[in-house]
């Protein structure tokens, strides 16, 4: 493909924009569901976008998915079984997959273009495909969550893209009340929860509905450098589960694996600033 | 100007931009060190420009000015004296002069036409222009640490644009040991260091150079919407003083009037990411 050399820019609502400089289209392809791009930068490597949004990168996706995954996976009482909504990159279920003690990892992607895309150009970041313990389905998360016959999740992860297109559905309370139903009682639920400073209605959206079903709602922060906003959240809920309360064996085995999360940062990351305190329910 | 409608890109390296939609432009002149640009956003309302590079918006510029003032003003034994070098567009001298304590603030900026296009288009970023406390000279911040003769600072902060232009000299050994030279026994230096992620052979270089000068030196992490890069880190260098010993009394009377800064972001700004912990001396 032809476009060497040109901008590929995530326009924000006509008013902001982050670009990378093209240095090869790989792919290009309308889904069923949505425009999925994957080129190689010079800024961060190979990178997928999704209707001309900006998903993940190979020289930035650890800031993402060790945030999203690794708060939960070392704080949840058990982590056998393991339910991951979206996350079509594989980066998701290969951070899960690096604890030993998850036995079953299920993978729920909307969009078989997405992982084929992934798997063919982006082998760095969904290095786990072949993992026995992985078990995906092509399909989608919001009806699993609300109908699937399953044993319940120890721990939910939702990784999905921007609350447009097909992940509409996952920014709401019928999502919510699905994950309730499949996770279990101790269980822990996950999801990046978009920027509180250019994104901040979704963010205070999901903040006040989430606790309708989990007693403990924790927005935490960090940053992932190719969504150009410079602070990104996620949040943690629970019904029973306290985050700041870390199980050692677990962040022992992962962190000097990490090149984000570690202890440190785990505690940190829910230090709010005033401005995202005062988004929150009761603020 | 006509330029409204246009795209405000800062270019990094050719290989990624940020960009702003533009509003309106207000001022746009060549002084005598740099090309000096303030325009109106939707995206974070008026901003101020340096060399094509974004310096600062009234939208964001708290997460700037906060982190870069307050863990140096909360932890320094005195806060008295303090120098500000470059900071041209106020808001530095500002949130130095909302410590009470603060009898001095002296403010050196080499660019007389930053500073006049700031009291004229960002007046509240500059909002503190009239405190009789505040010193403000237009000259050189390096020969100024080098030559002057003046009683030694409790605090010295450096709030200098990218080491080009002007700025160059303030990113090395020699203007460092201009810092020590003017900096009281127990004093504190804080400065802005780059992005760890996409300019972190700054960020390395100056990690490097400050400990010849300074027995504790901490770099600090947060967030700057306008840095394109997600992660900004600013730098506490000190010779006798402890970044993480927050002075009560201090902290209690700021926090509530920050958008950023707060205890626990304090404490937090310290954790980092394995990637960072790498690029420091000795590790």
């Amino acid at each position: 493909m032809a476009d060497s050399g040109r901008w590929y820019d995530e326009v924000f609502e006509d008013r902001i924009r982050l670009g990378l400089k093209v240095k090869e289209m790989l792919f290009s392809e309308r889904s069923d569901f949505q425009q999925v791009d994957v080129f190689d930068t010079d800024a961060f490597g190979r990178t997928l976008a999704i209707d001309g949004i900006l998903q993940t990168s190979e020289g930035d996706e650890r800031f993402y998915h060790e945030m999203l995954v690794h708060v939960a996976l070392c704080t949840a009482p058990s982590i056998r079984r393991v339910l991951v909504i979206g996350g079509g990159d594989g980066g998701t279920a290969r951070e899960v997959l690096r604890h030993p003690e998850v036995e079953h990892c299920k993978m729920v992607e909307i969009d078989r273009v997405v992982v084929e895309a992934a798997k063919k150009f982006l082998p760095a970041i969904g290095s786990a495909w072949d993992d026995p313990r992985l078990d995906l389905t092509i399909g989608d998360g919001i009806a699993h969550v609300k109908e699937a016959e399953v044993e319940p999740y120890d721990v939910v992860i939702l990784d999905g893209s921007d609350p447009v297109g097909p992940s509409e559905g996952l920014f709401n309370r019928d999502f919510y009340a699905g994950v309730d139903r499949v996770l279990a009682a101790d269980g822990v639920f996950a999801l990046q929860s978009e920027s509180p400073v250019l994104m901040s209605p979704v963010f205070r959206a999901l903040q006040a509905a989430l606790p309708e079903f989990f007693a403990t709602v924790r927005p935490y922060l960090g940053w992932v450098p190719i969504y150009g906003t410079a602070m990104w959240s996620w949040t943690f809920a629970s019904r029973t589960v306290d985050p700041t309360v870390i199980i050692d064996s677990r962040i022992d085995a992962i962190e000097a694996g990490c090149d984000v999360y570690n202890r440190a940062i785990h505690e940190a990351a829910f230090a709010l600033p005033g401005f995202v305190q005062r988004m929150l329910p009761g603020a």
